[in-house]
């Protein structure tokens, strides 16, 4: 397995099998299918024959700022945190680790928990400040019962806080404490490249343009979206020249799918939702917009670039002009009082841990891969 | 039938054949489903063959309160009003008498009615302070036309006031008349309990925490959610430990069904959906959680508890205690005024009508039903 | 084809292959149905073969008045601009000609772009003041890849301004520079009628009660909504007397589709959807709201009339006096400064161009066709 020193949790290191760890090494797989393929093959179709995961998860402030993010290792908290990955079947334990001296916790969306680890107030489910504890996160497979079928937990989902600040969690979905979780059936088409994108209050992963994060591919790439809603504002997630099957997947089932194809949806508090595209596909590489269609939202700096470079990684005709066009651009300010929501000092962030550590490439290309160089890492 | 003193009308009384009473008996059948099987059979595949079902409802303001909700019985106003529950097919002539000195009406979603029964100023179709007048419903399952199939009525859906205050009811709604509305196709499965959460400006059914319905249901019992959205600002509806399929039924079709799977849904202003749960499946009994994850919402008291107890009806551990910090938890005062909504005197409800009336349980169980005795009803 | 002088381009105009004309014609075909078969049989299955459409629209400010539309003609801008109908497949080349002293684009959703027709200030695809420009639009079938289903074009989708005011084009839309766009699949069921309604800030179509548009058909016939969203807000669009299923087609694929069937949608800033409904089915004639169901909004005017005439095309009984009520209603003022939107001076557009020039018929009734006479045109 190639680790790097990117502290990002990688769909296919999260399948590799590295639980015996404990921690899930912060790496991005070379041989990610091979690996992939060895650990969906040891799973059954039996729910509770699915593997169980270990990890640790560190809740930390972030260097120079009053966010707090999760992470795989200490010293690199990231907003979103992880995005976590597995199979309907398996399931996660999560140490977390309160490194804060807030009360605070870890909430699942989509997958199976006691009240112990509800991460709710309500239920005592919470870390206090320095305190561990371990959240135990179950999923299964659809089910029949008295005749009709029952969800099962495959999805685009979430986690976040649900305790610091209110019962709630509101101050500390405020400060960062989110981030993505999908749960794949077996036989899902594996991305490239996936990318966790957090609208919360006027900002997109806790940051604002011109410093929101670059999402870059290569054209041709399958590229994963995981969209999250938080906060106290409806939103809409636009992404410019490319769309989706508004269902679970993104994808249609075959040409007479009546399912209604999107470039646009709700991202309201709480919900979450995910899709495929190939990068550029039909329209060419390019610096593609994705931002809140809420005008006051899009001017007040929810906008972002979708990089999509040639296929051997390197910068189409237009893009770096686009780019520095992005970063002149007026943007109406952020009333970060209004939105009673913590100001985000994205200039301090350069420095520390990348912001979006969910968010690299899962698979690293061969050729030329996607470089950062753009100031929001 | 096993008639019993609730101001409810359950699922099962509605489809048992009550409608030479005029009134339908705010009873829950013990036989549940043996009548609803016998009613079901006497149900003809034609929308004009469907059944004739007649009510009288009541619209009466709440003692020692300015809310007014519907009701079965005189002197027995809820909010929500009676959920009324049909077959596709099925007609409803609901007999409204008017006990206020407002004009008022009554306008349901998903069914088809003439100008006369829109329930809307615009149509003259109303109830002047004391006048009494019949609205009538028809309904129909799906049928082609020009070689496609145009939607039946079966669904999740609601009615409610469009005269009171505004040309659109929306002083109606503040007050609290609105309720759920099932329209089923055959063949669909029942559920045990039902319970109707509507999501009204900041509130639950016109109240908020610690004084929102406690839903209660046994561990394993199929229980189904009718939620609604009204007032002026949007939701979102989020479930702890459960989730359905975000379609008609809530159920999938069958494994390789790609509706999302969801626990959070909008729920916005006129908008329903439904589903159905197997309580605590997979998760355990426990207090569950539900509430708007709009966070100043549930922060301000749009929150409540799903009480899951265990098979024989007993409390699982745990729970009381989490319904004790419940009661005591802080919620930030809601500002009625900015919501432009009448306040809720939660404190004087305990004394007059259940404020849920729909919502208890369709069917009781045989061990150690669930039983009220935290505040709401 | 049966030429008349209405402003607005019919959906079998479209589709009549009036491409080699460069400006499509604004006429509505009397042979409609055959000139679009012909059309339609002219196509491929291929994308690449579909048919090339070549149209030019004119931004331009109405007169006396500081709104803008895009117009098919010179001096007949329309608010919204005219509903542009498509393929699957085909390509359309849009030659904008801005006549006005704003920088400016055409934005769409669903459909293929490069970088140069994106619309986008981010992207330098604009047009200055007196600039003329051209931008093309591809659309594509559903096609495999690594083993699934990608989405094709087909939708109802909508196109905007992305660049007057802000770097999001807030100001364009504000001032009405926005339209519907419908992508077919072949086979797709055609209407008799079609109509194009926009909720932007708290107006439809730019438009308050009692001037919103009166959407005209006669019992029976088979009618099609396209509804959008913009500015800032949230809505939901609620149609009285009808509903749809919430898919691509609003129809149902049988009896067995368990996609919800609903009455009332969110309508957010940047998304759209559209179907079908059989006019008065089961319901008959009548004046039938339409209006957000936000209830500040539609006590604010966001509520019109879908005027459904008897099938010979007379008013029903009832309906002059429901129309002299919606003019006579009183409605809550709206603060357009509130709502960072221009005023909409609705006295003044009866001397000038229809308002809503995407929405007249698509095909005339041959008896007694609608007619309007209520001032909104």
């Amino acid at each position: 397995m190639d680790k790097e020193s990117r502290p990002t949790l990688s769909r296919r290191s999260m399948l590799a099998g590295a639980a015996a760890a404990g921690v899930l090494a912060p790496a991005v797989a070379a041989s990610g299918v091979a690996a992939f393929s060895a650990a969906a093959g040891a799973e059954s179709a039996s729910a509770a024959a699915g593997a169980l995961r270990q990890i640790t998860l560190y809740a930390e402030q972030l260097k120079d700022s009053n966010l707090i993010g999760y992470a795989l290792e200490p010293g690199k908290p990231t907003i979103p945190g992880p995005l976590l990955e597995i199979y309907e079947g398996d399931t996660i334990e999560i140490e977390l680790v309160n490194t804060t001296n807030q009360r605070l916790s870890i909430h699942p969306h989509g997958v199976n928990y006691e009240t112990t680890s509800d991460g709710s107030p309500l239920n005592d489910s919470f870390n206090n400040p320095g305190e561990t504890k371990v959240y135990t996160w179950r999923t299964q497979t659809a089910y029949q019962r008295d005749g009709v079928y029952m969800p099962g937990s495959a999805g685009y989902w979430h986690y976040h806080d649900h305790a610091l600040g209110t019962d709630h969690g509101t101050g500390g979905l405020a400060r960062g404490l989110y981030g993505g979780l999908i749960v794949r059936k077996k036989g899902d088409l594996l991305p490239d490249r996936q990318y966790t994108v957090v609208f919360n209050e006027q900002s997109i992963n806790n940051l604002v343009a011109p410093n929101t994060p670059m999402l870059e591919a290569n054209k041709g790439e399958r590229v994963e979206f995981v969209c999250v809603g938080h906060g106290t504002l409806p939103h809409t997630f636009h992404l410019h020249a490319h769309r989706w099957a508004d269902n679970r997947t993104g994808h249609l089932t075959g040409p007479d799918d009546t399912t209604q194809v999107i470039d646009n949806r709700n991202l309201d508090p709480g919900s979450s939702f995910g899709f495929q595209v190939i990068a550029g596909e039909a329209v060419g590489a390019g610096a593609w917009m994705y931002h809140c269609h809420v005008q006051s939202h899009s001017d007040a700096g929810m906008s972002g670039i979708f990089l999509v470079r040639n296929p051997d990684g390197s910068l189409p005709d237009g893009a770096q002009a686009a780019i520095d066009r992005f970063h002149g651009m007026p943007m109406g300010g952020m009333d970060m009082k209004a939105m009673n929501m913590s100001p985000v000092p994205t200039g301090v962030h350069d420095g520390i841990a990348p912001l979006a550590p969910g968010n690299p490439s899962a698979k690293k290309s061969k050729n030329s891969p996607p470089a950062a160089g753009h100031g929001h890492k």
